[in-house]
C-alpha cells in the first residue's frame, strides 16, 4: 500500500509537472484553444520562420493596437473620460457658461449617451479645456496621481489592472518574436504616455494618440513645454493610419481593434502587400466583463464588425476565447 | 644579420598587430583623440556602468541627432533644396505666377542666399508646392530616384555617400550601449525615411522632422495615404523639442546638432536632470568639407555656438576633431 501511494504521488507529480511545461510553452495561456487562439499563431509563425514563403524581417513586424476596449476596459465610460469629468466638476465654478455648452453639459449632468456620441474629438475638446495651461510633466503628474486613487465604478479596482490578460500576452508573445508593437489609439497621447511601460511594456515612443499643441518656452529661464487649450491631431477612424505614418513611417502588418474607430487602422493595415492580419475584439460577455457593440454609446463596433466578417480578420468573442478577461488579483495591489 | 633582420621583422609584426588590435578596440576611429572624442566617451562610460551614480537604464538612453551638417553635409544648400528645386524646375511651366513669388523666384533664380534665409519654413513651404497631391509611396519612390542620380556639385558623388563617417561611428557606438538614437531634423520627415535605416541604421519610426498634411482615403477602393499642399509641422528651433515631445514622449539625454536651429533641441535636452550631454559640429574644413558659421546662408551657427561655450556643451572643430570626414569611396558604389 505505501509503494502504491508513493508510485501513485510520482505518477501526479509527472502530471503536474507535465502541465506545468505545457503551460509554460504556451505563449497565451488566457486564451482558450479555437479559431482565434490558431490564427494569431499560425500568423506569427509563418511571418517569423525564415524558411515560410510569407517571412517579414523583423524590423518590419510592426503591430498597432488600439487601446480603450482593446487592452483595457471602455464601460461605462472611457477611462479617460473618467478623469475628464472629475475635472470638469472641479473645474466648473469658474466656468458658469458650461452649464448651456456642450461638450460641458454633457459631463456635467454625466449624460454618457451624449458623451459617447461626441466620441473621440469630444475627448479631445474637453481634455483641451480642462488639462493645458500646465506643463506636459504637470499634466502626466496629475493623470498619474488620479489613476492611483481613481477606482472602477463596478470592478471598484484600479484602472490599470482592468487591462485584459489576453492581450497583455499577446503584446509579450509579440515581442518576443521581434514585432514591435504600438498603440494607436484615439485617447490622449499624453494620458496614456505615463503608464503604458509599466503596465503593457510599451515605452512612450510607442505610444500614438489624439494630441492638444505643445509649446516650448523659457520660463524664469527655465525650459518647458506648455499644454494649449487647442486640439493638434484626433487619432481616430481615418486619424488613425494618418498617426501611424507620422510616427512609425511605414505600414503595420498586423492591427488590433474592437471599434468602428479602428476600421480604416486595419483596412489600412491588412491591404498592404504580403501576410497581414487584422482582429477584431468582440464584447460578448457581460458576466465577466460587458456585452456591447452596435448600439454602444462608447466602442461602437458596427461597420468593423461587417468588415471583419468580408475580409476574414479574426474576430474574438470574449465569452469563448478568453480563459480570464483579468489579471489575477494581486493583494489588491495597484500597478 | 639575418637573424636580427628576422628579429625585427617579428617586432613589427607585432607592434602591427597591436595598432590593428588597438583600433578594432576603438569604437570610434575616425576620431583624433582630443578633448571632443574624450568627452563622448566619458559621458556614455558614466551612464552605462552599473556602478556609476550617474547610470541611466536602457529604455532612457534616448540620444537626438539633427540631420543636416550634423549627419550629412548642407553646403551649397540642404539636399532637399537641390530636390525640391530639381521639382521647381520641371514644374515651373505650369506656374507662371512663381516668377514674382516667394519662395518660388529664388528657387527659380537658384538665389541660395535667399533660399537660406527662408530656412526650414521655406522649405517646406516649396515642399508642399512641388512634391504634393501624390502618395506618401509615390513621393518616396521620387525621392529614392532622385537620390540614385544626383550628384552633389563640389565632390560629384552621391548624396547618401556625404555622410560624416565619424557621426555614423557615433550613431553605431552609442546604438551598441543601449541608446535609442532619433533623427530630429528641420528637413522633411518623408524625405529622409526611405534611406535612413540603409544609411544611417536609423529605422523611419525614428526619424523626426517637418511634414505636409496627409490624409487617408479610399481610391477605387484601395486605401492610400495622400500629401495635401499644407504644412503640417515645422521641425526646426523651438519646434524641435515640440517634435521630440510628440513622437518619443520624453526627454533625451543626449543632443547633436550643428547649427541655430538645434538651440531649443540643445537647451531642452541638456536641461532635464541627471548626466545629459549636448554636441555642436563647427564646420571649419574649408578644404576637407567646408568652412561656415556665424554669417552663412545654411546651417548658420550663431548664438548655438556661444550657448555651447557657456553651456560647456561639446564643440567639434571638423579640421582637428575628424581624422576623415566621409566614408572611404567604394569603387563608386551607391549606397
Amino acid at each position: 500500500m505505501r509503494n502504491r501511494l508513493k508510485a501513485l504521488g510520482s505518477a501526479l507529480a509527472l502530471v503536474f509537472l507535465l502541465c506545468l511545461a505545457a503551460q509554460a510553452a504556451d505563449p497565451l495561456p488566457s486564451w482558450n484553444e479555437g479559431a482565434a487562439k490558431a490564427s494569431i499563431i499560425n500568423f506569427v509563425d509563418k511571418v517569423t520562420r525564415a524558411d515560410s514563403r510569407d517571412f517579414v524581417p523583423a524590423p518590419r513586424r510592426i503591430a498597432a493596437f488600439d487601446n480603450d476596449g482593446t487592452l483595457w476596459i471602455e464601460q461605462p465610460m472611457y477611462v479617460q473620460f473618467a478623469f475628464v469629468l472629475d475635472r470638469v466638476k472641479a473645474l466648473a465654478p469658474q466656468h458658469p457658461e458650461w452649464k448651456d455648452q456642450q461638450p460641458f453639459k454633457a459631463a456635467l449632468e454625466r449624460d454618457l449617451k451624449a458623451l459617447g456620441g461626441f466620441g473621440a474629438r469630444g475627448l479631445v475638446e474637453l481634455t483641451a479645456a480642462v488639462s493645458t495651461g500646465m506643463t506636459v510633466s504637470a499634466y502626466e503628474r496629475m493623470v498619474e496621481g488620479w489613476l492611483r486613487t481613481a477606482r472602477d465604478p463596478r470592478f471598484k479596482r484600479p484602472y490599470t489592472v482592468l487591462v485584459y490578460q489576453p492581450m497583455v500576452e499577446l503584446l509579450a508573445y509579440l515581442g518576443a518574436n521581434g514585432f514591435k508593437t504600438f498603440i494607436v489609439s484615439g485617447g490622449g497621447i499624453d494620458f496614456m504616455r505615463p503608464w503604458t511601460k509599466r503596465v503593457y511594456g510599451i515605452p512612450p515612443e510607442q505610444v500614438i494618440g489624439s494630441s492638444v499643441e505643445v509649446t516650448y518656452e523659457l520660463r524664469d529661464g527655465v525650459p518647458v513645454l506648455m499644454r494649449l487649450p487647442k486640439i493638434r491631431f484626433i487619432d481616430d477612424k481615418a486619424g488613425k493610419p494618418v498617426g501611424i505614418q507620422s510616427h512609425i513611417g511605414r505600414r503595420p502588418i498586423a492591427a488590433f481593434g474592437n471599434s468602428d474607430g479602428d476600421l480604416e487602422m486595419l483596412q489600412w493595415t491588412t491591404s498592404g502587400k504580403g501576410a497581414r492580419f487584422g482582429l477584431i475584439v468582440h464584447h460578448d460577455d457581460a458576466k465577466r466583463e460587458f456585452a456591447y457593440d452596435r448600439d454602444s454609446a462608447f466602442g461602437k463596433l458596427d461597420k468593423a464588425l461587417d468588415a471583419a466578417k468580408a475580409k476574414g480578420w479574426t474576430i474574438v468573442n470574449i465569452k469563448e476565447d478568453w480563459k480570464t478577461v483579468f489579471p489575477p488579483e494581486q493583494g489588491g495591489a495597484v500597478r
